[in-house]
């Protein structure tokens, strides 16, 4: 599954990489120009038990801020978002897919207001701030762009609530899913959100300052010791379980929020103003063409899907797998991609063909697995 | 130098991988999203006298192209760069740094002219598509912004004329350095650059359709086995030797051009218009503060520079080191990396201080290294 990464430092290091080499990561993934650890000693299944019991320290620093401050921040952040920010409260996590002119997905961040004229969108893998800077430049919006000094690190499982706790006090409790507050750390206030890329709960700590880095770290582990704390990563089987997709392998810039099944995220009665509203509004009218499904296969085993797979339904091509592994809950591989309209039925007898070749039965299913 | 990468559709394959992997590839580097061969099985020291000696291929396909067209194509293009475009020649190859208003760099492509409303960018690691895209939206331009299906392989040594002559025939040797010409390709129409990302020679094939890649890599593997060819990757020693930067090591959007060297490419008379030229023009005015230099330095074994190592000279601290390695032509440590004005002097006594702690005598040297 690992091959090596020839490091330098154009891929970035963050505010914990000297902690989580101490910690003796395996493997690492990049994204936004940085490191993202990704494997430990232990198997991806060893990991997926030990998240959906106990607790995780992940370091995604590589989940960057753009941040948009200025009198006009408002109006480019629901420029670049097809969902309506007319609400959008301090204090919430809105996930906003953005899109281009003709609709297809740029990044699908995590917006959080932080006052009525500054913004953070944290971001997946593609520079969204360069993005942001050429709209702004260009339509002459009086806006500040910047990628601040913000590394967040995700504390999730069931016993994050716990150990955050007994690190910051029992108010942390009370932030509601995909609500964000404040905490105090070494005489820094520190933005704190009930947010997370698992389904097992849990937060993420925006730490303003990488100087500060190791020491959170070290804070989180120690605590964590009574709560049976482990290093840890967004984990492959959890996520494709949960239903959670990732920017870049299940949806690229040739895919639309509709057949990624972003609808609830899109103003589609013109209510709002957006980049890609006249080519979401033209697909939502005739309805997406493909959708998102899972698909439970057999096989020996799982290999690493790192281009899509072909998904057929008796001879016809109906989809492809961009991402798969075996689950060890369900006892079967589970994958996730994209199926043509005609197909769209849980339970639908597929066959998958993997890169040596080999084809295998499977089915459709609904999103998340059961 | 190598740790784990963990695979994934969204570190794009190319249409070489295949191949690299049969030809035993050990390591990997991420560049737009894409992987980039950088270890065989030899070593890099083994690597770099082959390469000044033979012919390599390899595969660059991470040098994605910005392609840049339509009515306002020259108009957005020179918007984008501080070089005088105004004489740029259909079949030339220019380097282009990118700046941004306040005259930091975003990318250092190459620019390929195909024709007075078709322009290339091949580019180095950010996502210039997006900034290209943005400013382009923003401003109401009239061009198309697309990545092509086009795939860069290099083919670099001092042999490389003899074999491409091989394959495509003698017209390649009228080719000059930095510019570019066509060749047939099992019935397609290519493009041959004399450019590519090391000081001995040879050629870039931006192959446009990844599913001859296969093929090429084939075709040119085996022409090449009377000149020794062996697949091969940007060479560290050789491209520190040889005074070549790297987007995102020796640059970031922290440094201008002209602290880069690359006041040559910087119109500063007004001729032009683009984007961060008043920074820039600033900047030239009162001279830049740090310029790039080259440093010698002994150590029982040069680690690998993933983030910058101090330089000092006494006790004052006066530059940086961004990349580094072990020459064994020059049998010292080669580090390159930028300086502060008041200590340009090659030769100068200075110590560097690595990972470890450990600090190590040297002397500031120009660039590329004798």
């Amino acid at each position: 599954m690992a091959d090596g990464l020839n490091m330098s430092r154009r891929i970035r290091r963050t505010p914990y990489t000297d902690r989580v080499e101490i910690a003796g990561v395996k493997g690492f993934s990049v994204v936004n120009h940085m490191l993202l650890p990704k494997a430990y000693s232990r198997s991806v299944e060893e990991d997926y038990w030990h998240l959906r019991e106990h607790v995780q320290v992940w370091d995604v620093s590589c989940q960057r801020q753009v941040q948009i401050q200025g009198k006009d921040a408002a109006e480019l952040v629901q420029l670049m978002t097809p969902r309506n920010l007319t609400n959008a409260i301090v204090g919430n996590c809105l996930y906003v897919p953005l899109t281009d002119v003709a609709g297809g997905l740029i990044n699908d961040p995590v917006l959080l207001k932080l006052s009525d004229d500054k913004y953070w969108l944290s971001i997946a893998d593609s520079d969204v701030l360069l993005w942001a800077e050429g709209l702004a430049l260009g339509k002459g919006l009086n806006v500040q762009l910047s990628e601040p000094d913000v590394s967040p690190l995700a504390i999730q499982g069931p016993k994050a609530d716990d150990l955050m706790a007994s690190i910051f006090g029992e108010s942390i409790r009370k932030i509601g899913f995909f609500e964000f507050s404040w905490v105090f750390f070494k005489g820094t206030r520190q933005l704190i959100a009930r947010s997370g890329y698992s389904r097992q709960g849990g937060f993420e700590i925006y730490l303003e300052g990488a100087h500060l880095g190791g020491e959170l770290w070290d804070t989180v582990l120690e605590a964590g010791q009574q709560y049976n704390i482990a290093p840890g990563c967004p984990n492959l089987i959890e996520r494709i379980e949960g239903g959670l997709l990732s920017y870049g392998n299940e949806m690229t810039r040739a895919n639309n929020p509709l057949e990624i099944g972003l609808e609830k995220y899109c103003s589609l009665d013109g209510t709002v103003n957006y980049i890609g509203r006249k080519a979401i509004e033209n697909i939502a009218q005739k309805g997406p063409k493909r959708k998102i499904y899972g698909v439970l296969f057999d096989s020996p085993a799982c290999p690493t899907c790192s281009k899509p797979w072909v998904v057929k339904h008796g001879e016809v091509a109906v989809g492809q797998i961009t991402s798969a592994v075996f689950s060890p809950r369900l006892e079967k591989n589970v994958g996730v991609g994209l199926v043509e309209k005609g197909y769209w039925t849980a339970g639908l007898e597929v066959s998958v063909t993997l890169p040596d070749g080999q084809i295998h039965r499977g089915q459709l299913s609904n999103l998340p697995f059961a």
